[in-house]
């Protein structure tokens, strides 16, 4: 069992801003996320995308926002359950919560702050009768660690950046990458596609539009898959390969967590603005999941709920201590690493 | 009469964030603040000290977040009436506001957005007769132009940064700089300290100390300062000077606002969190300068309440408009001259 001060589900930017804020109480943190990566969307949906509404950079982009979070963070050791989805949570006689992933990782603590964005995201599945035979057994909808396909054969699906950069990616790791769309035209970022054309130009890549997967086959696990051209003839032919990754995009759903006896209102938990509580005390909820009067989606939004909500903890955490805030400028951060990071001091010295 | 959409008045991090909030709801600001720079606090007491608690950066110095918060609103035109105190409001029978400044400045907006922070840097004063006779005669507690120096006899008192910085500063515009401080031992960065050194042992530096003055002479404008060795003889001596400049740092006072029928509680305003709106309709209070259940004085709260804020002002100018939030990662962010940010487009290209 994992045990920490405050729980948090969903790795995005306000979860991992938590973190920091936590940090300075000297309360550590655990992360759950159902993506593979810390980050949330930022990191799995735009993280080339430009954002120019955080405070302080006129422009930066969406994944070099969540690298520096995690500089930021560092020096307070997260721990990090990824590609797993919060399931269950119970609340202990002693008032503390124990959470179980889809998984079945358990996690105890404390305090639980829902950081989950607009819900986890899961992914957009092809309709094939035997899907879910093959799940985890030769078909997967992310990639969470491109190793498994080293040397092996692999078909992706879909036509947007993720199925071209991941077919851009595996091209130099799988033995063979097939990547079939519906249409003959990909929508993505411009060298991506570019990039694309040349790896099938030089033979590295299979290419077959417009067409789609219509059966999979396999005893024990994903041996072939059917694949239809979309066409008058409508050809059919059966592709021998090891992995079948339909890239579908992502759709977030609220998920188990609308299952736990939260209020909820517009698929979003409702919250106090004192700090950031749901009707279950002991339970936050921070960033895009939660919904009070004036709420807006924000990643600065989130960063401000997260810091509220860490106090609230702290107190709930240590009812006897009075926590005086002391400024960063003033105090510096003390890493539970053991580093410290501080303004250099003034010095007083004698001018003669 | 100046006329704008937001007057803000407090050009700290907290005021210059709104800038850019009410820019993508096209709606024009000006600032005001009693400081001859923008940046509040960050600029004028600690621009060169690293802050760590600035979600995404793990560590930048004030003066920097100062200078991309400019950087990041630039396109959005704000104006600035800076050097001047926001003096007194009127509400006009339409709802709007006048607000004047110490120096006569008429300012006219639908919207008032109170950013003080601590409220407005008023200078220590030394205890001196005659002070308010010289006062903009040649006595001066900061220092809005440097050229105004430039040839002249200067006299500056204090034993900070601010001392020190203005000191070095000075000895190579002013004709002549004279640094009194009533002890030997100068407290500030380490390399101002030695700087101060080196221009006095070069000899393009006076240095007096333990001292003080103790008169200030002059018909209608200072002529002469009356300085007392702090020893056992206590010897005086005349300095015959053009500007006397004493630095003894800055205490804050919430200062003329106070008197402006809003509710105070504990020197600051007291607001709804649903908008960050005072009781009286129409004026806000964002950042440090305003109180709430839960309230922390952080500069990432002030981010989040000048955004709130700025929506519930667009309400109030255009209360016929629904407005549709969209995310700039997604809309960009256009300019009031013309620029236009925005993320590059996917492309929808046929690969063959």
């Amino acid at each position: 069992m994992i045990k920490t001060d405050i729980l948090i589900i969903g790795a995005g930017p306000t979860g991992l801003f938590a973190v920091f804020e936590a940090g300075l109480l000297k309360l550590k943190c655990h992360l759950i996320d159902a993506l593979p990566q810390a980050g949330g969307q930022c990191a799995e949906i735009y993280p080339k995308k430009p954002i120019y509404d955080i405070p302080g950079f006129p422009e930066i982009l969406a994944g070099d926002l969540v690298n520096n979070l995690m500089e930021q963070i560092k020096s307070f050791q997260p721990g990090f359950t990824l590609g797993e989805r919060a399931e269950t949570i119970k609340k202990l006689d002693d008032g503390t919560f124990v959470v179980t992933t889809n998984k079945g990782t358990e996690h105890h603590a404390p305090i639980v702050a829902i950081a989950g964005g607009l819900g986890s995201f899961e992914p957009r599945k092809p309709l094939l009768d035997n899907l879910s035979k093959y799940e985890d057994n030769g078909v997967a909808y992310m990639i969470k660690d491109p190793e498994v396909y080293r040397n092996k054969r692999v078909v992706i699906a879909g036509g947007g950046d993720s199925a071209l950069d991941w077919s851009i990616f595996l091209a130099d790791i799988a033995s063979e990458v097939t990547l079939i769309h519906r249409r003959n035209e990909f929508r993505g970022a411009l060298d991506s596609v570019e990039k694309v054309q040349e790896l099938k130009n030089q033979g590295k890549l299979n290419l077959i539009t417009p067409a789609e997967i219509i059966g999979l086959n396999g005893e024990n696990k994903l041996e072939s898959v059917l694949v239809r051209k979309i066409s008058e003839a409508k050809e059919e032919m059966f592709l021998e390969v090891d992995h079948f990754i339909p890239l579908f995009g992502l759709s977030p759903k609220l998920g188990p967590i609308g299952d736990w006896g939260l209020e909820i209102e517009k698929n979003a938990i409702k919250v106090d603005t004192f700090d950031y509580q749901t009707n279950i005390p002991g339970i936050y909820a921070i960033g895009d999941v939660n919904t009070y009067p004036g709420k807006l989606k924000l990643i600065l939004c989130g960063f401000h709920e997260a810091t509220l909500m860490c106090q609230s903890a702290f107190q709930k955490i240590h009812p006897d201590k009075k926590y005086v805030m002391k400024y960063t400028t003033v105090g510096g951060v003390s890493g539970f690493d053991g580093t410290k990071k501080e303004a250099p001091k003034a010095v007083v010295k004698k001018i003669e």
